[in-house]
């Protein structure tokens, strides 16, 4: 039995359109409705022919939704939100995919009282921006997590559908989603996007330099810092607390290495660069990441 | 005409080998002398065929190159530079791929009197290690940095070399190398390092979430936390005062960041990471990275 017979989606962007493709090949007899603010955005859908309807409102989208799905930025979910509260069927689940979830069980719970609101993290995503960058097989074998105030038929039903589109699902305190994801996600884009700031910065080595010798190591950050302006600084906004911790933790280790590096502390240095490795090869067992070198990249 | 008919290279770990098998692909009829210090990864290179004579020795292996390639650690080439001194033919120029070069230059020139140097560091690579890691088009469209103390024939002929390898290359001066790729190379891996040891040693989130959503970007930052142990250490000691201080400046922009999140600054974060994404275009433009999500990661 389907988790879910009529589903709407709020916002064709990476995450939103992936979503509804992987429905789509899923659970092709789910009649699906989606909406986006952007007439391009709304065009390419029905190219790509990735939803039943799509409507310019999100308040349209939802009117006879059992599960809604918020896929906007975590700083648009309040208004999305309230936009749709009078419009919600009687029994309609909302949930969201924001990579912040303490923020957003709040948002939602202050403008949908009395909805039944289990708010989702699928942990998978790229650089890429907009509907054409989605793709039905994103969640596939990765976790979503899952964070209501409490568990029970709704989360079951939420989990249900994340199941059959192929994901591992996990229920999960919101605010230790949002410390968990500061370490795995949040503080490596921070990185990402500080050091690509730092090098482009530099009078000692120029900007062409460092495009050009990028393949050493920096061209994987800047992929990371390729990812969307808006989505991340909501994350760093609305994430403000974990993420300032897990960085402060960060720099105390940081300074520890540089001054082993300093004093020429050469034991140091090769301990902790052995047992990283041992990080990478637990990730690649745990299905995570590939064990192709580079990626199987084109040299 | 080739450039050399004799090359010895020694060491064949990732880069060795890569070298030996690039030659075979490239440059057929070169007689190749390698030589490797651990009898399993001498039983490899005989097995997989990627050189005419294997030897235990680096001096029984260079005794009539015209070209020595010394393919180890930073911290390790003078020792083997002293150890071929006393064996090298009348005219043989010695070459390097170590990833850092003042020291480089400095140490062959003093165990190498009167012999013709030509530091090279070719900016490619993988983070696995081995013979079996190597592969004959790692070099290919990749930048090889020759930083000899004089440019002239002997460094034309090392040049020569690399081009018919496929790689590009290009001459510079062996400090400013060393900020160049404190840069695009040394800093990141520093900083991957540190992040997966900071990740691996908190108590309010377990190594095994740790490991588990690392899809969120973590990953990238274990893949490249999962080279050398060795390697990366003698990078770090032998190349300290331009590391130091690209840590330093990357440490002040970290902290404004730090501050902007702090203080809610969300146009600041939105401006930074608007800028980073121009950097990633040229990256792709300049044919060192694939434009592909993920590097196609199967998700
Ligand atoms: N990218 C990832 O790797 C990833 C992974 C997991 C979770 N997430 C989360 O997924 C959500 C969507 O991210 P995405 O990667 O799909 O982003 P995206 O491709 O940039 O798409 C963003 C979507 O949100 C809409 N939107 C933006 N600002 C809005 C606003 N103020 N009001 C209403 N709608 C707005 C956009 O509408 P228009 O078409 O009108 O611009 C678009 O439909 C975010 O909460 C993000 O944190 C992302
Ligand atoms: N990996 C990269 O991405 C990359 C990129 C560009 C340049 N480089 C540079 O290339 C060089 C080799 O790196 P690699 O990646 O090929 O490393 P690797 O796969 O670990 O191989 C290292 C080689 O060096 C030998 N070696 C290690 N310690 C030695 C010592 N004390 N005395 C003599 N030989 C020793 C090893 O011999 P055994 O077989 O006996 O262990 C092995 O042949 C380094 O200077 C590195 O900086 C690396």
């Amino acid at each position: 039995m389907l988790p879910f017979a009529r589903v709407a989606i709020i916002g064709m962007g990476l995450i939103g359109s992936s979503l509804a493709r992987a429905i789509r090949e899923t659970m092709p007899t789910v009649r699906l409705t989606v909406s986006d603010g952007d007439p391009a955005v709304r065009a390419r859908v029905v190219a790509l022919d990735l939803a039943d309807d799509v409507t310019e409102n999100a308040g349209a989208a939802v009117v006879d939704a059992e599960l809604v799905v918020l896929a906007v930025p975590v700083g648009a979910m309040a208004a999305i939100a309230a936009e749709i509260a009078g419009e919600l069927a009687p029994g309609a689940i909302v949930s969201d995919v924001g990579s912040v979830k303490a923020r957003v069980l709040a948002d939602l719970g202050a403008a949908l009282p009395g909805v039944e609101i289990v708010p989702g993290h699928p942990v998978a995503g790229t650089e890429k921006s907009g509907p054409d960058a989605g793709f039905a097989s994103l969640f596939q074998d990765r976790w979503c997590i899952l964070t209501p105030a409490v568990a029970g038929p709704a989360s079951d039903r939420v989990a249900a559908f994340w199941t059959r589109l192929g994901a591992r699902v996990e229920l999960m305190d919101a605010a230790h989603h949002d410390r968990v994801l500061a370490v795995t996600s949040h503080l490596p884009h921070l990185i990402a996007y500080s050091i690509v700031g730092t090098a482009s910065d530099l009078e000692s080595v120029t900007r062409s330099e460092v495009i050009k010798y990028s393949a050493g190591g920096f061209r994987d950050f800047t992929r990371i810092a390729a990812s969307d302006p808006v989505m991340w600084r909501d994350v760093f906004l609305n994430n403000k607390d974990a993420v300032l911790e897990t960085l402060g933790r960060f720099t105390e280790d940081l300074v520890a290495l540089q001054r082993a590096i300093r004093w020429g502390e050469g034991d140091t240095l090769e301990a902790l660069f052995t047992r990283t490795r041992a990080i990478r090869r637990s990730i690649i067992d745990e299905g995570q990441d590939t064990e192709e070198p580079d990626f199987g990249r084109k040299h």
